[in-house]
C-alpha cells in the first residue's frame, strides 16, 4: 500500500517546512515566450526512493523540453502542504501541480480508487491499457473535472508483495484476530476475512511490529521494504499483492493553470508524465529483484505464498465489497464495470500470453 | 517476428514511391529559433497498425512539444528507402531518423537481436527494466555508435503468440520435417528441433499457407494475425510466444543530426520516445483481447498451448544457441550476459509478483 507513504509524509512534515515556495508565474493568456514557475505538491517525502524520485524527474524532464519556460519546483509532503493536501491544495490553485496516489481521495471520491489499484483488479500493464486505450482516462478526467483537475498517469509500482507477517498463514484460520495494517479497499476486506484491520503510518510500522502492536503490515515491495528494515520485525514474507495489483501513481494539474499554458508546454507536460510513468515501472522492475535477493540471502527472510483457499477467499470478498459500493454509489458502479470489462478480456489475452510464458520460462530454467 | 513486417514493406514499396521527401533543416548550429524538417524512414508500411502508428505518434508529438522547431515527416517502408536500408540510410544521414527493430541489423551486428527480443529472454516490463535501469541503454548506445546511430526504445508488441499451426502439436516429433515460417534466433532454434525454417514476406504467408508451401507461421499477435486473415487458412492458434517474448521496437537518430539538435529538443526527442515506448503496449494490451475473442467467438479458432516437453526442449536449444555463438562472438558474449544476469534477477521476482498475481486471479475466477 502506498496509502502509508503519504502518511509518513506527514510525519515528516518537519523536514523542509522552512522552504519557501517560488513564485507562480501567474496565468495571464501565454507567449511562446512566457515563463510560468509552478509549484508542484508532492504526497511524499522528498526524494522517497521510486515514489519521490518521479516528480523530481518529471521537473526535470518538463525544465529541460521547454527550455526553461516551465519551471516545476517540487515540494516534498509538509513542506508546503500536507501529504493528504495535495488534492486540494491542487484543486484550489494554491500549486498548480501534484503528485501522489488517487485512492487517498477517496474521502471524496469513492471510486477514485480504480484510477489507482483495487483488490484483484488490473495489473501495471492492463492499467495503463485500460486508461490510455480503454475508457479509463476519460473517466478520471470526467470525475476528476468538477474538482477543477486534469489528470495524468506518471508512475506504477507493479504487483506489489502481500505483506509481512509475524506467524505462517496456513489457512483462512490463522487470518482471524490477526490485527494488520492494511488501509482502502484491501483493509475492508481483510475485516470481512475475520482479520483486523488498522492504518498506521508508514514512519510507525517498524515499532508497532516490533512491540506487537500489530501482527502484520504490508507496504510496497522489496525495494521499498527493505529501506525500512521490515525483515528486522517480521520473518515472512508473503505474496502475492492481491489488494494492489498494479498501483498507478497521478499527476493532476489544476485545470486553470493547465489552460493558461501554451499547446506546446501542455503537451511537454502529457508527454512528460507518460515518460515517467513508464520510468517509475522500470526503476521498480529493476530495484526490487536485487533487494529480493538481499532479504532472502543476507537476512534469512522466510518468502511464502498465500494459500490456495485463503487468497480466494479474499477473491470473493473482494466482489462483494466492489458490488456492494456500486449498488449505492452509482459514479463507482460505472467505472467499476468499466474497468471489469476490460479486465475480463485482457486476463483472457495474459492468461496465454504473459502468464504462460512467465510460467514457460520457469518450467524450463 | 515482427521482421516479416519488415519483409512486407518491401512489397508495399510501390504504395508511395513518388513521394518527394521534406527538406532538411540542415546541421548548422542551433539556435533556440532554427526550425529542424527531419526525415523518419521506417521498416514498416505506412500507418501498419500498432509498429507503423508508433514513428506517427511520435513525429506529433515531437511536432506540437516544439511548437514546430522540429517537425518530422515520417516515411513508410520503400517510400524513401527500402524496409531493410532504414539502418544504413540514417547511419549515412540521409535520413535523420528511423524506426525499426534492431534485430533486422543482425547481419552487420549480431547481438542486434538482444535490443528487440531473443527466445526466452525477457518480457516487456523486464526488457523495459534493464534497458532504462540496467546496462541496455549503455550497452545499445555503445554498438551502435561506430555506426554513427542514437538508439531509443519506441514501442513493444509484449509477448508474442507461437504462431499458425495446420496441424496440432503432441510432441516433438510433430515438429519433425514442419515447414514454418519463422526467421532469425526462433528460426535457428526451430531448425534444430528437427523442423524446417524458412523466411517468407508477411505479404505472402496467406498464399503461402493457403497451397501448403508452409504448415505454419508465426507473426505478431491476435491484434495484427486477425487483420491478416490467418484464421482462414490455419485451424490451432498455439502460445506463448517463446521466441520473441517482449519485442522492443527502436528509434535510431543519426548521431550528427542529434548533436546538432538543442538541448531541448534533444530532450523532447528521448522523451517522446520514451512515450511511444509504452503507448504502443498499451495499444497492443487492449487491443489483443478483443481481437483474440473475435478469432476464438467469431472464427472457430482453437487456441492451444505448446506441451511442456515441446517447450523444454526448444528451450534447451535455444541457451545452446546463444551460448555457440557468445563463444564466438565477445560482444554478443558481453551483452548476453548483462540481459541474463538481469533475467535471472528479475525472473525470480517476476514469479513471486506478476505471475503469482496472474495465477491468483486466474484461480479465484
Amino acid at each position: 500500500m502506498i496509502k502509508k507513504i503519504a502518511l509518513l509524509g506527514l510525519l515528516l512534515a518537519f523536514l523542509g517546512c522552512g522552504e519557501r515556495p517560488a513564485d507562480s508565474g501567474g496565468h495571464a493568456s501565454a507567449t511562446p515566450e512566457q515563463t510560468f514557475k509552478w509549484k508542484l505538491v508532492t504526497t511524499w517525502p522528498k526524494n522517497y526512493p521510486g515514489l519521490g524520485e518521479a516528480p523530481e524527474n518529471f521537473a526535470k524532464m518538463v525544465g529541460e523540453m521547454s527550455n526553461g519556460r516551465l519551471q516545476v519546483k517540487v515540494f516534498g509532503a509538509g513542506q508546503m502542504v500536507p501529504a493528504l493536501e495535495v488534492f486540494d491544495a491542487v484543486s484550489q490553485g494554491t500549486a498548480e501541480m501534484g503528485h501522489g496516489a488517487a485512492y487517498y481521495w477517496t474521502g471524496k471520491i469513492k471510486a477514485a480508487s480504480f484510477f489507482t489499484s483495487v483488490p484483484f483488479g488490473l495489473n501495471a500493464q492492463e492499467m495503463n491499457g485500460w486508461l490510455h486505450y480503454g475508457e479509463g482516462m476519460a473517466l478520471w478526467r470526467e470525475v476528476y473535472a468538477p474538482f477543477n483537475l486534469v489528470p495524468f498517469a506518471a508512475g506504477n509500482t507493479g504487483v506489489q508483495m502481500a505483506g509481512w507477517f509475524n506467524r505462517e498463514i496456513n489457512s483462512l484460520q490463522d487470518l482471524q484476530g490477526l490485527i494488520m495494517r492494511i488501509p482502502g479497499l484491501g483493509g475492508e476486506v481483510f475485516n470481512r476475512a475475520g482479520g483486523e484491520a488498522v492504518n498506521i503510518p508508514g514512519g510507525e510500522l517498524y515499532t508497532s511490529m516490533q512491540t506487537g502492536v500489530i501482527d502484520a503490515t504490508e507496504w510496497v515491495g522489496p525495494f521499498n521494504d527493505l529501506a525500512f528494515g521490515l525483515h528486522q520485525v517480521a520473518k515472512y514474507y508473503y505474496y502475492p499483492g492481491w489488494h494492489e495489483p498494479g498501483p498507478t501513481l497521478e499527476l493532476i494539474v489544476n485545470k486553470a493553470a493547465y489552460d493558461s499554458l501554451p499547446k506546446d508546454l501542455q503537451q511537454i507536460v502529457a508527454s512528460a508524465a507518460r515518460a515517467v510513468n513508464q520510468d517509475m515501472l522500470d526503476e521498480y522492475t529493476a530495484r526490487n529483484n536485487t533487494a529480493l535477493e538481499q532479504l532472502v540471502n543476507e537476512h534469512g527472510v522466510q518468502v511464502r505464498r498465500l494459500p490456495d483457499d485463503v487468497l480466494q477467499e479474499l477473491a470473493r470478498i473482494s466482489e462483494q465489497v466492489k458490488e456492494e459500493i456500486a449498488a449505492e454509489d452509482p459514479l463507482f458502479k460505472k467505472i467499476y464495470e468499466s474497468q471489469q470489462a476490460f479486465q475480463e478480456q485482457a486476463a483472457e489475452y495474459h492468461n496465454i500470453s504473459e502468464e504462460a510464458y512467465f510460467e514457460a520460462r520457469r518450467l524450463t530454467d
